[in-house]
This record gives structure tokens, sequence and C-alpha cells, in this order.
């Protein structure tokens, strides 16, 4: 059975010694954060996802939702008992406005909360997931009407949220979305079509289930510019607020899918089902944005929250498992074989894992604390860098951080041997489960266009001329730190081939839009190894200044981030020297020529 | 439901046009084999593997095989009726000794048909495979009498054979093998133990199975220098040589795996059955790598016929699928979107996966041109070198064309978006039954020291350094093409780095043995590399004699790998300088400090 131990240290040494939240007091919430309350909260945390919600992953894959034929449907027994615990703990409002009963604590934390559940229960952890983005989305452009109606319920978690955005004909483009809203005379609207590959849509975990969906007023614009948001409850509301008649909108079919068997991904059919519009008409787009920028953050998170738990049980096993001798000779005579720990290749491919995944959190809680920043600051111009941050990164976050996590999770399978292909040992799950992040919240070719196309030319370039600022300044007041050398070098290398990459995408990718497509993914693999070369630059400070003290906790930072400069940063050469060749070749083939 | 058409034109090109087989006509079998003769069996087994195999691949996933309570197992249907017709268009016998029934055409033709059913069905594709494997090793070893009672039935498939090797307590390390053989008086031995992961160990579609199996006679050396192999038929030949008495070997149950259901991966139970020593007592282990090497070299093929199926089904999907605007302007001004093939990101994975898939193919073929002549050759010269390049680089192929095969179907169901996700799509299986080939027959980090721990060092150097300076006289040769021009850069610049890396390893593997295991993955993909690079450059170099020719296929050929050359070749730079680091900080935490 797969274990799952929440890296509580690793958590710890990121909020209190990389990212000090406790200099930032003067936020709301943050001085209810002391390190004792976060210390407090890491640990019940941990024990339990440890104790309920990761025994409940195999049983999650194995069993799976199910459909019936009243269109209800059944999560994997057990997952509804976790659900209720996972609300009464208060896992899912921590960084929920206290206005609507949530605890108001920084995102920061709930990051480091949320990772818990998605290392132990990808499939569990999507239901609160998909309900935090629509929240989002209610919070952003919800009237104070439709926030006191909906928030308090989904912040308790009484009631879920989904996302109703891909129909058969579209995915990406959502300009060619077709489901209709009809607008009736009490203000409300029918709406009519049918979403497809809806994670959450239908459930027994919750009393209510509220759908943000996505759809054309009659008569409106052809293309993006014509579609509204609708808030669409499964139960229209009574009177008192509460669940009252059922809507007519209902799960067709539940997807057979390569993982996260435990989350139902519906068919969902809106059959002249009752609703409300939010936000402003054909403006629909706007609020998804927002909802999907900061839920694309935490798909990155899933990506090293994957590859953790592949990586822990990776590390049991290559410490556990006997066979074969030390190349530089026997260091266990007592028993029939060395573990497979001894020898460098299965190091290489945990080492591999674990300087990924430290770094990928150590990103991902520095991005967490810009959403923090640009939602609370009362300082401008901290509040623009963080939002220039967050838009910035978010890409990068999503789309390296995934793939780099399913890597993880395939060379933690790897280390298992044949044992990695026999599913009771749980490695084939962790990869089946991880690899939809590539895909959802769009695709991560997606994110890389989203990089070079939207966020690089934002604002003059203003948020990667103050992110490489940033970079430059943290190189030129360390450049005394000799310790600190190695990590300094090899950032200012990878930041010169990153800035070389955004200098050619100026010069190359008017001339031929093309260009920019054709570097997209290799200029975004640039970045994020740039990006996760500066957290780990930031760790390794932290971590030289306090190696003297009696915690082994900071060599062992020090030597993975070593080892993160030598064995994984050298690949950023090759993404520049790729992505310099332009689109030529990679345009010239006719499509029958393939 | 996917499709699979076989590469045809592709096999044609490498078998006619690089290989020159024709060449090769003084070799036994290899005079039958005309381009008409090759032409006529790549047409005919391209339109069975099409027609009647490929519909039988989702099939297999879904229905996967049965242990019924007396131990018997049923394939998947449609599977036992599929391989009598395999058997019958003589598939499975096409190099195999002419001696025994086989048809004794050239190893390479074999190749491209045992191509086209692993891409149509890699578990379907394994019951002939280990059965190739079993007739090498007693071809290998095996007495006259034994090879007369075993080879003939098994060259026509009417009998299949199995490898077991693996334990609960032994894979990769043999030495540690406990299942045992008692003498008996009459000759034979009482062969006890268990044996798992295997493949066809137990199935509806033959007569008899006849299981090749690793055990320790009592009183042996301990370790690796105690095991002795023994034929283990599942029914004991009556007077006649036909199957009679049932022997007491049994299934004592099936693995679930993450793919290749189709294929019945079984505990075997020896519970004192009759077995036949094999060859020399205690020198098991020769045998063991006689059939090993030259099933390593199949298991690579499996890696490109991964990455081939799920590339043509990438493509149509790229093709057909409407979504977004090309960036450079519509294309398909009368289509609600273009196809999404228009957009780079989306060619990328698709030119990824083709470049290296058609790479890969070529070194397989080379390579499979090398084992022909290994047996064949009369002239000791070539029949060395050829046993030179064979050793040298089965490991490099049976690594890097399966980690590169596996990634090239993780890109193309990439391009399937969420689709790549449903199962129905068939994505999910392309890459669910592909993973096995990076782990099994050797997992690939033992492949990785295979290549520098015994292949570099053997016969002081002879293999590598042939197969440089064979390198060096190609590009010597041509040197003034100017066509071919950046594919002799290219590959100069690769095997520059790669002699870098071989001669690093010289100098510090010595020292510390462990720089050698931790070299060893980046030292396998430099070289695999520089391999494409080489076979690259050779194709191209015919693509470009050709090109004025009426034939669109030439020109796709250079652009192909032209996008080789400057889309993944760069990557050798990154592997040479993450491997010049040494074992110093990979090997540097204790264990319990991971």
């Amino acid at each position: 059975m797969p274990i799952y131990n929440a890296p509580i240290r690793d958590m710890q040494f990121l909020l209190h010694e990389v990212l000090n939240l406790q200099n930032y007091s003067n936020l709301p919430g943050f001085a209810d954060a002391t390190p004792d309350v976060i210390d407090a909260f890491l640990e019940e945390s941990g024990k339990w996802h440890r104790d309920v919600l990761t025994p409940l992953n195999r049983v999650g894959d194995l069993e799976g939702c199910k459909r019936h034929d009243d269109g209800s449907v059944t999560t994997p027994k057990g997952f509804r008992q976790a659900y209720d615990q996972f609300r009464e703990n208060g896992f899912g409002s921590i960084a929920q406005d206290p206005e609507y009963g949530g605890q108001g604590l920084p995102v920061v934390l709930a990051y480091a909360v949320n990772e818990m559940t998605s290392s132990a229960n990808h499939s569990f952890a999507m239901y609160p997931g998909l309900s935090a983005g629509a929240m989002r989305a209610i919070h952003a452009v919800g009237s104070d009407e439709q926030k006191q109606t909906y928030l308090p319920k989904m912040t308790t978690g009484e009631w879920t949220g989904t996302m109703n955005l891909t129909e058969p004909q579209c995915g990406t483009d959502l300009g060619l979305i077709r489901s209709k809203a009809v607008p009736q005379e009490d203000g409300t609207f029918k709406i009519s079509g049918q979403k497809i590959w809806i994670s959450a849509g239908e459930h027994d975990m919750a009393d209510n289930i509220i759908h943000l969906v996505l759809a054309r007023i009659e008569g409106a614009p052809d293309g993006i510019k014509g579609i509204s948001l609708f808030i669409v409850p499964k139960f229209i509301l009574d009177e008192n607020g509460e669940p009252g008649t059922r809507n007519a909108v209902s799960c067709g079919g539940l997807e057979e899918k390569m993982g996260i068997h435990g989350n139902a991904t519906c068919v969902m059919n809106y059959d002249g089902a009752t609703g409300y519009l939010i936000g402003e008409e054909h403006k629909g787009m706007r609020a998804m944005f927002i909802m999907m920028n900061e839920a694309r953050l935490g798909v990155g998170m899933q990506g090293y929250a994957a590859s953790e738990v592949a990586y822990q049980n990776a590390l049991e096993f290559a410490k556990d498992r006997l066979q074969s001798r030390s190349i530089t000779g026997t260091k266990f005579p007592d028993k029939p074989a060395d573990p497979i720990i001894v020898h460098p290749d299965v190091r290489r491919m945990l080492m591999d894992t674990k300087a990924f995944t430290e770094g990928g959190r150590a990103l991902t809680y520095w991005a967490a604390l810009q959403e923090d920043l640009s939602h609370k600051s009362q300082d401008e111009a901290e509040k623009q860098k963080a939002n220039d941050y967050m838009a910035l990164l978010t890409p990068v976050i999503k789309a390296y951080l995934t793939q780099k996590g399913v890597q993880g999770c395939q060379d933690a399978m790897q280390v298992f041997g044949g044992s990695g292909f026999v599913e009771e040992w749980g490695m084939s799950q962790f990869y089946r489960d991880a690899r939809i992040s590539m895909i959802y919240e769009g695709t991560n070719g997606i994110q890389a266009l989203d990089l070079v196309g939207r966020k690089l030319m934002a604002d003059g370039g203003r948020y990667w001329q103050t992110y490489f600022a940033e970079i430059d300044e943290f190189c030129s007041d360390n450049d005394g730190n000799a310790d600190l050398k190695p990590f300094i070098e090899g950032l200012m290398k990878a930041k010169g081939e990153l800035l070389e990459a955004t200098q050619w995408l100026g010069m190359n990718a008017m001339a031929n839009p093309d260009n920019a497509g054709a570097a997209s993914h290799d200029y975004l693999n640039l970045f994020g190894l740039t990006a996760l070369g500066f957290v780990w630059a930031q760790m390794a400070k932290v971590a030289i200044e306090k190696q003297g003290e009696d915690d082994p906790y900071y060599k062992s930072k020090l030597i993975t981030g070593k080892y993160f400069v030598e064995r994984i940063l050298p690949e950023s050469s090759a993404h520049l020297a790729k992505l310099k060749t332009g689109a030529e070749t990679m345009m010239a083939l006719e499509a029958d020529a393939f």
C-alpha cells in the first residue's frame, strides 16, 4: 500500500525561513498565521491526510465513480465520509473570505494544505479544488446578492461548484461554444446544450452543486465576444436559500479515463435549465480567465505534489529492495545484497525527482504569496508587482511543473523496476492520475502560447523586465558569498540564455508569428528552469546561513540544490539552441507530406 | 477506434535504398529476399496487421487474460484465431533456421514484420516474441537432440516458449535465484520454485509451452556461477514427440498491470516439474545472455513501434480536429476553425515523434543487419565488426529507443488534448503498453551500466573505436556535399561530445566506479543521439541523391532529418555537461537524509 507523509519540514522551511511570512503581518489574516498556528495546522493536516485520505487513493482508482440510471453519481466508498471530515477540519476554507465564513488566512498556507490533499489523493482533491475555482469567479464578478446566496455554503463545503467550458466541438477555442441561453421574463435564462469533461459535475458528497456555465445568449455576437457566464444550480434555491426544485441539468454519462477514476468526469446535459447571468452579458470570458489563472497555479501544484508522493514511495522501495552489490564494494555484508539506493543510477532518479519537487514547491509557494499580495497589499507598487509576477509565472508553473511532475512519477516508477508496472504497488496510478495535469485548465502548449504571445508583451514587457531585474539584483547582492557561488553562476547562465531567447523572440516573432509558436515550448522550459534556479539560489542562501545549526535538513537542502544546478539546470542551453532554429523546418511539411 | 497502417514506404527506403540488402546476396537467404519478394511480403503483412491485428488491440486491453480455477489461462477474444493466421502466414518463422523449418530470410526483414506486429498489438506480439527468445537459446546452447525435439514445432508456432528468470527476491540480480533443480537417476531434474512476471507463461494459443527456466542445481556454487538453464515443457513429450503428460508447472496467478493486458503475465509455480538441462551445468547465464542480447534489440524496436502507431493516430487527429485559427492567418475560411496541425506547437510534437521514430527504425534495421552479418558473414573481419556493433549498440537501442518511444506516446497523447486522456481514443493504451519496454529485459538503467561498465571496455575499447572511426570516415567522405552539411556538422558535434564523454569516463571511472554509474544514463542518451544522428545523415545522403525524382517522400525525409538535427540533436551538450559533474553530489546524501 503506497504511503504519504506530508513534507512538513520542507513546508516550514519555505513558509518561515525562505518566504518569511511573519514579515507580512501587516496584511489581513497574516497576523493570525503565526509560526505556531501554521505548525499546528500543518501537523494536524499532515496526520489526517496520511491516515484518512491516503488509503482512499487506491480505492478511488479501483472503484471509480458510478452513474446510476437516474443520472445520480456515487463516489468511491469512503470519499463521502472523508469529505465530511475535510469540511469539518476547515481544509477547504483556509484562505476564503471571512465575509462569507472563510478563515481569511494566507493563500500560501492554503497551498500547503491543498498540496497534501493533492499528493494523498488527486481525484478527491479535485472536488474542493473545482469548488474553489467556482467560488473565485463568483467572488470576482458576482453581484452582492449572488455572493451572499452562494458563497457561504460553498465556503463550508456543503455545496460544491464546477466549471463548464468544454463542448464536443470546442476545447481550447471557446469561441465555438454552442450552448444557448434564452432570456426569460423574470430575468433568468433557460440554458440548453451539452458540456463534456466536467470534473465533479455530479456526485453524492454535497447538498447542492453550483455549475458555472459558459453559454451564448440568443442573438449574441459570434465567437468569443458573445459568450456569457451563468450560475446554474443543481437544485434551484427556495425562498429560504435552501436547495429546492431539481433543475434541468443532469449527468448524461461518465468518461472512462486513464486516471483520476475517483473523480466523476461528466457529460452534463442542460435541457432548458434555469440559469442566472453572472457578470456582464457577453463578458463571460473575463470571469473565466480570473477563475482559470488562479486555478492554473493549483494545477502546477498538482504536478510537483504527484512527484512528491511518487518520490516518497520510490525512496522507501530503494531503501528496502535488496539487489546487487554497490559498485564501490559491499555496503551491507550481512544482507544477501545491498539496498538499491546504493546504486548511482537509482540515486539519479531519486535526486532528479527530489530536486525538482522541492524547487517546484518553493516556486509555487512564492507565487501563492504573490496571490496574497495581489489581493491584500496596500502598497500599490507591491500589488502591481505581485500581479505582474502572477500573470507571468502562472503559465510557467502550470506547464513546467506538471510536465516535470509527470516525469518525476515516471522516474519514481522506474526505480521500482517491474513492480512499478504492477498496479498494486501504486506507481502506475500516480503517473496515470498526474498525466491529466498536463492537459486540463489549458494544455501545456496553450500555456506556452499564453507566455510568449501574451504575458511577455503585456505592458511593454514590464512583467519579465521586473522579474529579470530581481534576479540580477539577487545575484549582485550575493556576489561575495563564496558558498553560494555555484548557485549564482548557474542562475546567471540560465537567466542570460533566457534573456537571449526573449530578445530572439522580440526580433523574430513579428516577422513570422509562427516563430513564437515554434519557440513557445522551449521558451517556457527555459523559463521554468531559470525560475527554479532562482528559488534554489534563494533556498541555498538560507541553508548556507543556517548550516551550522544542529539540523541535518540544511545540509541535505544544499546538496539537493547543488544537484539541481549540476544535473538539471544544464538543460537550459539545449532549449535555447532549439528555439533559435525558428519555425521554418517545423512548418515546412504540407499536411499530406507527414 | 485507433488505426495503424504499416509504414511500408519507409521500410522499403531503409531496406532497398539505405541498407541496400541486394548488396548482400552472397549471404544465405539474402538472395531469396529480392526487392520484389520483400515488397510483396511487406504489402501482405501490412494488410493483415491493419485489418486483423489492429482491431484486437483494444479488445486485449479491455478484456485482458483470464486465469481459471484449474490454472488455465484464456487470452482475449480473437487472439487465438489471429495467432493461427499469424502462424499460417509464416510471420513468426521468417528468419528462423531452415534446418528446423524456418524460412531462413534476413533477420532485418523479420524486424520489419515484427515491427508491424508490435505497433498493431504490443500484447499479442509478445507471444511469438518470447517464443523467438526461447528458440534462440535452444538454438545457441541446446544439444542436437534438443534442437530436433523442440525447434520445429516452435518454428511453426504450434508450441510457444517462455523465459523464466525473475523470482520475488531477484530481478536484476540473478545470483539470488532460489529455484532448485534436483538431479534424477534418468538424467532429468526435478525443478521447484516460484517464478514471477513470466510473459506468455500460460495461455490457450499453443499445444505446448516450452519454459526455459533458470535454477540452481542442488549443491551448486552460490551466486551467479551456480545457475543452470533448464527446458521445462508444459506437457512432457511422449515417445512420438507429441505433448503427453502434464508437467508439474502451473500458473498460480496473473498480475494486474498498467498495460499489456492482452498478454498473460504469470506467476509460475514449479512443483517438482521435470526439467532437462540445456547447455552446461552452472553456465545458465551464458545461454541467457545470448537470448537476452538479441531480445533487447527487439525491445528497442517496441519503443519506436509504439511511437509510430501513436504518431499515426495523433496525425489523423491533428488533421481532423478544428480548433482556433492559425496565428499567421486563417487557413480554412470555409470551416469554423483551422485543423490543429496548423499550430506550430502541435507540429512540434508530431515532428519530434516522427523524427525520432524514423531514426529509431533506421538504427534498429541497421543493427538487425549486423545480426544477420554476425551469423552469416563468411568474412571474419565483417563478422567481428558486426558482433562488436551488436554488442555496443544493443543497450543503446534497447534503452534509448524505449525511453524516446514512451516519450513519443506521451507527446502523441498530448496532441489529442482531453481526448488523449479518454480511454476510447486509445492513446492511453499506447502509453501504458509501451511503458513496460523501459523496464523489461533489463531496466534501462541496467542497459546504461552494461554500456559503460562492459561494452566500452570490452576488447580494449575496440567496439566504440571502430564505431567512432566509421562515423569519422562517413563525415570526411562526404565533406564536399553542401546539401548534407548541416547533417555532418550536427553529427560531428555530437560525436565530438560523445568522444569527450568517453574520455571523461576513461579518466574518472577507475578512480571512483560510482562516476561510471552516475554518468551512465546521460552517456547512453548521448550515445543514442549520436547514433540517430549518424543514421539520419546516412538517410539524408540518399534522400539528397534522389530528391530530383518524382517522389515527395525524399523531400519529406530531408525536412524530417533537418528537424532532427535542429530540434533533437542539440540535447547532446546537456548530457555531456551533466555527466561531467560526476558522482560526488549524486552520492552525497546518506540514505536517511533523503
